[in-house]
């Protein structure tokens, strides 16, 4: 199916036939194609452009510079005019396409005016609507028994706020009903213990939880993420490395989800009475596109639980439908045993973290707090793409739209390229799909390839490539995605 | 002056005799005087709003539920229809008072719809009109010498990620030309030396850099706002205890001064090669309200030239106009040698840092480095915040409102309180006004007591009371504040 041009497979015609297409209701004027039209690639404009951001922005992480004004639905416009498929999306952070109506609509409503302009420091003088703004949006959208929520900005944030909200959790617990002592009172004001506990998180070796200062001492993804910057001796558990295709590796697969979870059990009796905490992503995105099964998630749940540790499932990259589910999680956990806390960010574009148990909520105000606690104008938006998740039955197409994916890939990649793509996995993730080169330079290779073709791909990990589309890429979109990878493959082996 | 009961002084009349006033150019509607309606205060509704909160988002530090559709101006309406005239702003927030035409216009143009509805990963996609946006704000406000700029989304994280280029940029030096070592890139894995080193920010007793983990460990507020969290053993020195008035104290205010300048020094001889970075805030907001005086900060920056540490200046509460000046450092340091960073956030809705060095960009992209690096959004309200400002000639205007507010409360303090309110502070510093009582009771019960009349103050410190009003906070609102500031020490004591 995939060896047919793209060219032939886009008529307007050929979309009414196959589906019904949430895509074309949002977007009529979606590109039918990619156009590239730059004579070079990247084109000029672009190049003068990013040498003008210079002068006084770091440039240097540029793939190009974008128009979001002309970007549409799945199509990214560069300043050349070009325009991209994008299956990158801001770093897997735009869920309903470019300029999606019903996000502007709710972007030019009184109701976002309004928070914009009177940004609310939302733990002191609360908004009249927060509440109910929470209510139908980011609450309604909570994982299976987690029914509170702290908000807050960032991936980064979310994570670090939960931290908290364990550490302090933690303390309270082993505190009892006694008050501070003078101790702990003027300990803390040097950053000593008691005050400032030696608590911890354990986190997994390739794990990404965010760059600020608790968040990146439990980031493992690269040296680069980390160098140079101080952070706090955590201990690093082994994260399962499955073996692909998975069906023909079951048993090993299985053997190494068991040596990581006694691994992490043993690094629990190792650090007696410090970890406040364990932090796992149901996929660790940015290390790699890393999976494990839900024996393992299911035997960490079991884990923290025999050891009275709090487990943080990490959504940012995960969460809010890519996986064909809501959250990622729910593919792996007892539906009757979800973790303690969940964070969110990215394509909720709001952030933070869903818990359970009301003593996550520290004993008085004001310990986890900040000026904001978060951004009504942003969960605005997470209501509104919420609801149009549940109106359009995004999961059900982005699930649909991910199975056509992965079993297209796989006739190409155990074709011809078997040699140069492997361990393609995701399936039943929806369009949370990777495939690794052998090299980080074969890999960044193909992704200039495929983006001279016309589409954005992004990487992870050393040599992986991920798909991050958003929850509008349908199977038109997908052809056009297979074709030029194909394309590119060929051009390159 | 301030004995005159404000009911006599606003009407319209008056008003237009004696100003030419930019808040009623914005808002011809907003109301003369507080209006308390409720029966009780807080009212009913306030109560019963709360507790449904309460159901799923920690509610308990909140003041009251605010009604930012009926906020106009320097008033804040409350969900019971009170309205009270606002010299708290968000926790020092609010730059051109409630409902602002010109934020409501910006919050409504098509320039805020894209950038919300597409909100991009700033280093990988910038947008086309990310460096004009800031250009004409961010950038057009920066400091004198501070020509680049590094954006970020809240205080805390504008500070941490400071400290990140402060880290980088002294490890770098360290290095020279050499590349990482293998042992460096395995030990920063495991959050061990040399790949994560022993490195420091050195923070001052009573000053307050946020919340996060490395921006806390810098944090000396207070106990509560630090206890039961990991935080590193970094140098905290002691920062000037000053005494009022003034005038009556310069000798021993400036032994004072030389005391913290000579036991800082110390403290960097105490930890050789460790030190990346001094932080201060030019008046320790959170902490007391705290001030020192040129000398002190000049001391500073020399100290941190002769033995190589960066400065960094947070202006996160302080910036942005409150001062007289657009930042506060501005009144403290030798306008050729300014300090090295400065760091922004609250009144400018956008956060980050400004810097000079070239160097404290890291060698390499995707060291300082995010997903969203940022936040358009922001960028185009700071750039119509900015504007506003100098279009309106706020700088002067709050420059004035403040001296006339300082003058007035020393007139009343010097009076029948003297041996209530002491240590008024903030002369010559626009409306960055404080006082103290004897106890933290007695600050609350006034604080409580001028919400029930009509004014909302904030506190900080132990016992400090701090006003941090609007920039369209005029001489009509500094009366009614003075006044009921009269009231309701009358009515206490």
């Amino acid at each position: 199916m995939i060896s047919r041009n793209y060219r032939s497979l886009i008529s307007k015609n050929s979309i009414k036939r196959y589906y019904l297409s949430v895509a074309s209701d949002y977007f009529p004027n979606e590109p039918l194609k990619p156009e590239i039209i730059s004579e070079t690639y990247p084109g000029p404009i672009n190049e003068s452009k990013l040498s003008e951001l210079a002068k006084s922005f770091d440039h240097r992480a540029a793939y190009f510079v974008a128009d979001y004004y002309k970007s549409i639905g799945n199509y990214i416009a560069d300043v050349d005019g070009n325009k991209l498929l994008d299956t990158y999306c801001q770093i897997s952070s735009i869920p309903l396409g470019y300029n999606n109506p019903e996000l502007l609509k709710a972007c030019s409503s009184k109701e976002m005016q309004v928070a914009l302009a009177n940004r609310p420091a939302l733990a002191c003088f609360p908004s009249n609507d927060y509440e109910s703004i929470l209510k139908d949006g980011i609450l309604a959208a909570a994982p299976r028994g987690l029914d509170k929520v702290w908000t807050a900005l960032s991936g980064s944030d979310a994570n670090e706020t939960a931290y908290k909200a364990a550490f302090m959790y933690k303390a309270a617990k082993k505190r009892g009903n006694s008050k501070f002592t003078k101790e702990e009172l003027e300990s803390v004001m040097d950053n000593k213990s008691p005050g400032a506990p030696a608590a911890s998180i354990l986190s997994f070796d390739k794990g990404f939880h965010g760059r600020l200062f608790g968040s990146l001492s439990t980031t493992r993804s690269k040296p680069i993420h980390k160098l140079d910057i101080p952070q706090f001796p955590w201990p690093r558990a082994p994260f399962p490395s499955l073996k692909y295709p998975l069906e023909q590796y079951s048993i090993e697969n299985q053997k190494e989800e068991e040596r990581c979870l006694e691994l992490t059990e043993a690094l629990i009796k190792e650090w007696p009475d410090s970890i406040a905490a364990i932090i796992v992503e149901p996929i660790q995105a940015e290390g790699g596109d890393n999976h494990a099964s839900p024996y393992f998630y299911q035997g960490l749940r079991k884990l923290t639980k025999a050891y009275e540790i709090l487990l943080i499932v990490d959504e940012v990259q995960t969460g809010v439908g890519a996986s064909g589910k809501f959250w990622c999680h729910e593919h792996l956990f007892d539906p009757n045993d979800p973790p303690d806390i969940v964070t969110f960010s990215k394509k909720f574009q709001a952030a933070g973290f869903y818990y359970k148990l009301p003593e996550l909520q520290p004993d008085q105000p004001f310990r986890q707090f900040n000026t904001w606690c978060g951004d009504p104008s942003k969960a605005i938006i997470a209501k509104t793409i919420y609801n149009e998740i549940i109106k359009k039955n995004l999961l059900h197409s982005t699930k649909k739209t991910g199975d056509y994916i992965f079993n297209n890939l796989e006739t190409l990649f155990n074709g011809k390229f078997f040699q140069i793509v492997k361990n393609l996995r995701g399936k039943n993730r929806g369009t949370l799909i990777a495939f690794d080169f052998n090299t980080a330079k074969e890999r960044d290779g193909f992704l200039l390839e495929c983006r001279k073709n016309g589409v954005n791909i992004g990487g992870c990990g050393d040599t992986a490539v991920r798909l991050r589309p958003s929850l509008v890429f349908e199977k038109r979109h997908a052809d056009i995605l297979l074709n030029i990878v194909e394309e590119s493959l060929s051009k390159l082996y």
